[in-house]
């Protein structure tokens, strides 16, 4: 038992050598259940779109930025290869942060008492190698059978309020309502509303989100994923003013991977609550994270 | 009729302001029933790592650069926010080309005559915003019916020869073989073995790839996206030496979705030749193209 | 005359080739004479710091960034060169706007009617090589007389009034009461406090600085630079509402090279109003501005 | 004595607080009597130009890379504020290592024993805010009397062998043939070919640079900064097979800033071997080390 109350850590349940941690509950025969339950084959966009305004971003990693790197300006560099004039292509480089607005965290976003998921030492994280070990590339594909909790159509409101801290309870009675079933090895999403919060343009700095109770919901149902609409999955401030506990519960102790600032409206406008879910980050060697854009099937 | 034989243009199709070309083939009824033909539930990433060394970059896109943002060194910070020594946050900074190694051309990518597919003039893609038009949060999800169509396999080589070009013929020989059916609104995915001549180390400046006349088989077939695991879908170099050719005919005049350096290897060596794809490109605003890493269920 | 009333454009003065502008009238005769006219050799940085945050940035260049790009974390790296345990590096990577905070405007900086200094098509800066003509390599290096007229202890405030337009009447008068000679070819630092105006917290969006008028007295002296502790040398909003009017009177018509965001407290407290200025900026090919930092010797 | 057998560190001398290391030793009167002391008032830009190809970089370091933020594509943006068609502005941003190509060390730059100059812990150099400790804002601004020691000219050659060894004696030699008087706190420049032999098209992995007895020279006249056209001041490969251990007796034990890559053969071509030489690097907070163009007055 941990302090939280759960059963604890997934260190060495999948070997001590593991590094893609409760993703190794996704078993290819639930992977087929799930393509073969899709019902309307509508295909949905978990991503907000990446640019400098008008999406979450935290000053820390700085606004996106993407720059032209050819345009039809660039004629002279076209012709070169024999192109006649009007013929080229536009191109882009992007600098952005990896934890930017939609993304995913690797299981070595997070360390606690030096230590990351599986025991890794903090250390194996150098400045210019980047992560050795539980980088983005272990992690970052994967598909399953996906869940979404709408708390907000349960409890009646348009959001959780700012800074709420959502426990196990509430995750259950609202599965019961929905009438979801949650899996071993699912990819548990969790809709506070507080995007549709942000975009109404009020307060942004206190954020609903799960607490340390929802770990217990997390382990009785032995999900491989969670991701919500928020920021970091857990609430804002943090449940008992605790810096990262459910980070620290999660991606440390259970190599759950978390997937943050997801756009779940349109699934949540479909009440479509059971889908394949299909995420692709960027197999960036050494990285602790990745921009991405989940592909749910309905 | 265009110079290439072919049925020619996509643009007014879909409607004069369609900016989604021939993923619009993709019906919700084609995706149900390409989750409902999975067999194996087996997941595969498509991409390649993204790396400053070891795969496939043109020089003027610049390797790919993962710089640290956060690290254990940042105990300051992490305790700024209460935590205790031994917590906090690895997070990073990229700075990477959109055509970065395995990536998808958006249809903006490509102009010719100054225009964009669908009559945009190229003129829409400036270099502070990028494009307005045509951008890669326009094309960059989607999911539908997978088809491999494995050449090296069918004509018994490791690779197809460097600079070789790819007709209709070639293709519909080995769709036969393989028993492959390629349907309307289907992603058509071609291996010419070019990332394993580039993996023995071998000369990587020629690539085989398709030629004009495989734009027939494309059109025959009415295909939403092509896709390949060299640098351009086509050869190099261009059929005929036209520059871009093969891209002018798919993007520009036909709204065909470009996927490119994409990793094929697994399923070859599986044999998994239909499966369903999910590909869910970075939603930058204005960008011409995004690194991708599909996801193909078997 | 141009509509300003000064006498006008100095393209062809040196030339039709010639992309150094009015640096072109610095002669080695006037730089010896201003070393020879040193008097204390205090040595004066006119740089602010590079940072993302308290000091002035206008949002649209994004906030420059240092990363690291090694650490003492990177022990692997340095070990593979023999290096032994706590031996190493460290070094960093910049991502910041050619004109970030202090900096200078290259000649291709600014263009109207689609020409800049010269007579040269703004067509000749390209997305991807930059500026073909008139980059910051033509213009990045060099040394000369430097005059500083203190505005705000001349009128005895603590800065002009934001918005304030500041026009050749008060150039003159403050230079006379300095007892300033300013001479063909030096080097126009003129203050206006902005920067204390900044410091304070208080509004920024508004700026005193040069009018249209002020282009007279910059003409009557034939300065080669000028230069400013505000953003943009000339008022914010601009003179009579023309945007970047008195940049095209200087950049564009004459070729007066341009120094923004210059920190002049240092130099004003001493009373320094002549000074050696060298100015280096980044030789960046294809650039429109580097970020600099002047060093004067009083 | 250090092992090098030169009179050691300058831990302490200049308080032990001291940031500024041997500029401390570059007084005014100093500065003005290089001043006064200019004989043609020619100016010399001793920085190479900064661009992705024809400049040696270190692959590690990634190629320096110049990108479009705005150009006369852009009219939308600048109608906007009221521009006439054709009236805007091209800039740039710019993303570059610290020590690309002509730049400066800072103290913060090399850790020994996982130590800085004047005793710093290597630990305060952190991943996301760099250096607390001697970055680049305390010595990137500075003049001073300049003396080049031209090595090849005094040699009768175009340029040292790869990987020689530069020892005091040479330096010495080359000092009295020139007539060059070195002082306390003068900015020692050595002049080795090696630019020119990069130049050349020949080998570049090899290079002539100063080995451990050279800082006997350099300790005998307290030079405030040495500064060389080579990549690494030192030899390549490192005297002794020392890792850095010019930078370690430099840098860390006397905080002698370091001054790479310089351009020289303009200086070197008119056999002026003293000069006024001020350095503005970039005052990037938290860097270790800055991108510079010293400029030099004859």
């Amino acid at each position: 038992m941990t302090a939280t109350g759960t059963t604890g850590k997934n260190w060495g349940r999948w070997g001590d050598d593991d590094e893609r941690g409760a993703l190794n509950l996704i078993t290819p025969e639930a992977v087929l259940g799930a393509a073969r339950a899709c019902k309307t084959g509508k295909v949905y966009s978990l991503s907000l779109p990446i640019q400098r305004e008008g999406v979450p971003i935290f000053d820390y990693r700085g606004a996106p930025q993407r720059l032209s790197l050819t345009t039809n300006s660039d004629n002279d560099r076209f012709q070169m290869f024999g192109a006649p004039a009007g013929l080229g292509a536009n191109e882009d480089v992007l600098v952005l942060a990896s934890h930017s607005i939609t993304h995913m965290d690797a299981l070595s976003h997070v360390f606690s008492e030096n230590t990351m998921y599986n025991g890794f030492s903090a250390d194996t994280f150098q400045t210019n190698a980047g992560a050795s070990r539980l980088d983005v590339t272990k992690t970052g594909s994967f598909a399953g059978r996906g869940v979404l909790l709408d708390l907000p159509r349960h409890q009646g409101v348009d959001w959780l309020a700012p800074g709420q801290v959502i426990d196990s309870q509430q995750l259950a009675e609202c599965a019961d309502a929905q009438g979801t079933e949650v899996r071993s090895g699912d990819i548990l999403l969790v809709r506070t509303g507080w995007l549709d919060l942000y975009a109404s343009g009020e307060t942004e700095a206190l954020q609903p989100g799960l607490g340390k109770d929802a770990v217990r919901f997390i382990d009785e149902h032995d999900v491989s994923v969670v991701g919500a609409d928020n920021g970091a999955i857990e609430s804002i401030p943090f449940d008992d003013n605790e810096f990262l506990c459910v980070h620290v519960e999660l991606l440390v102790n259970r190599g759950v991977t978390l997937l943050e600032h997801l756009y779940l409206a349109e699934l949540a406008a479909d009440g479509c609550h059971e889908f394949l879910l299909s995420v692709g980050g960027l197999k960036v060697t050494g990285a602790a994270g990745s921009p991405i854009n989940p592909i749910a099937i309905g």
